[in-house]
């Protein structure tokens, strides 16, 4: 067996020792703990969150950025937090993206992560498996997420610019989500900008970037013919002017979670579920109540 | 201003109270914390879980289960944890299904909870619905949520019942959630059954089910026609013999979820904020590390 240190040592080199890690973390083995302690993540690496309703063509569009960032020598590492992602590689073997290419490139790494898990259990995971990421000499770390409910608002929590990817013609879905993606969007990307009303579209979105006085550029692209995906690299890749209040305030967020699955995980299943028996047998049991007054 | 107690009394006489109460529970108004610590919710009305893939079909199979339900003189409230639920009022004004008859009945009641919001945030606002549910006299509590990643594990920390709503030809879905499938359903429905691979679809259920020894049914339904229904609404409404243990399990569940939120909303983060500002300072900053010393 390889000892943590040997792994550690060649996780920037070796991308089955970078698997191994991943695997060690996402399954929680009993090494995952020290290698966390043990890394050096560079908090410097961008994380460049991809997130938007299903169908947006957010594999496409990453698959785009993937080949255009790998072009100009960049060492790019995807996190696949999505069970219907084309990057899963079930789908991927159902062959309804043509990803394959990319896994045969010595400077792209793909993982998927399965959101299958408890309360909380998926966004510890991620901060983890991104955080090996950030240890093992990328240029950048993309993370894609399907953009339904909670999960869109955890990413921003994550990612230290978050791309939101609608389609032309969604506007009653924009509408719905509104108020979440405009706060976590820091970049719009209007993806099969050759269908109709991709004008409009884009028209749309800035006039509401503008009416709540944000800075959030907004980016059209035709991901699959890969048009557009040259400023979009740019933008992502330029410096940004908050990072730095941004990088402690998702610091904090991070530290939070992993605080809070710990305090979580000290609660004793068994001890409370004698508690429980008892109090059950209570005529005027509350559980509200007995939660507030449960340690 | 109407009063808690107002409130509280004539939740069971009034959808508007009902309602009212709901809304607080939802956004976590002042009164919320009161009224749930007051309220009785009755542990005898068993909650039904419907989960399943998009496009199973479990809006309209519980559609088919209110109206039988409702012929047979009960009073049904649905919960919908989905935001792309046809329930939600959004996509019913778009008319992808019409169920609008069944807000026009007296003894059925609707609601849809967004599905936003942070860790953990919506299991607790499902269980802590759910019981204001169980305190207005409803005889049976229906909750439905979409059946990808953790909402199909949460409800089966919530529901008496949970049914898994799957399509002939669902092969590879099913392969795919196999696992975390087989685990939470006490009941699967193979809706759609005049297509093509039904009887393929049950009997593939059943040898699974029997491989793994369980005593999990297996029905057909075409849910949009009704056909189906009134066996499945007859078994779900059947005492079953492991209600009493179950109980105990779900309440476990549930005050264990309870108190990990209140431990989790116990930690400041204004105070973590400036912890994590000076520790980032140092050269070998690491955050598990970190998270691990804190409090």
């Amino acid at each position: 067996m390889t000892s943590a240190l040997d792994l550690l040592s060649s996780v920037k080199t070796d991308f089955r020792s970078l698997a191994r890690i991943l695997t060690y973390v996402e399954n929680d083995l009993p090494m995952a703990a020290m290698l966390l302690r043990s890394l050096q993540p560079d908090l410097n690496i961008p994380v460049i969150g991809v997130t938007g309703p299903p169908g947006a063509g957010k594999s496409t569009l990453i698959n785009a950025l993937i080949d255009h960032l790998a072009a100009g020598g960049n060492k790019v590492a995807v996190l696949a937090v999505d069970p219907t992602s084309p990057f899963n590689f079930g789908s991927l073997l159902g062959d309804r993206i043509r990803m394959a290419e990319q896994f045969t490139r010595n400077n792209v790494f793909i993982r998927s992560l399965a959101t299958r898990g408890s309360l909380g259990g998926l966004s510890v995971k991620t901060i983890e498996m991104v955080d090996v990421l950030r240890a093992a000499g990328f240029d950048q770390v993309i993370v894609e997420t399907v953009g339904v409910g909670q999960s869109e608002v955890e990413i921003a929590g994550l990612a230290d610019v978050t791309i939101v990817v609608l389609v032309p013609g969604a506007g009653d879905e924009v509408q719905n989500m509104k108020s979440g993606v405009m706060e976590i969007a820091d970049v719009f990307v209007v993806n099969k900008a050759d269908r109709d009303g991709a004008d409009a579209a884009v028209a749309n979105l800035e006039r509401m970037v503008h009416m709540k006085s944000l800075d959030v550029p907004v980016f059209k692209a035709v991901a699959n013919r890969k048009e557009g995906i040259a400023p979009l690299a740019a933008y992502l890749t330029s410096p940004h002017p908050h990072a730095d209040t941004r990088k402690l305030a998702l610091a904090t967020e991070k530290a939070w979670k992993l605080i809070a699955a710990r305090r979580m995980q000290s609660i004793d299943k068994q001890q409370l579920r004698r508690a429980l028996h008892e109090a059950m047998q209570l005529p005027d049991f509350n559980l509200y109540r007995f939660a507030a007054q449960y340690g």
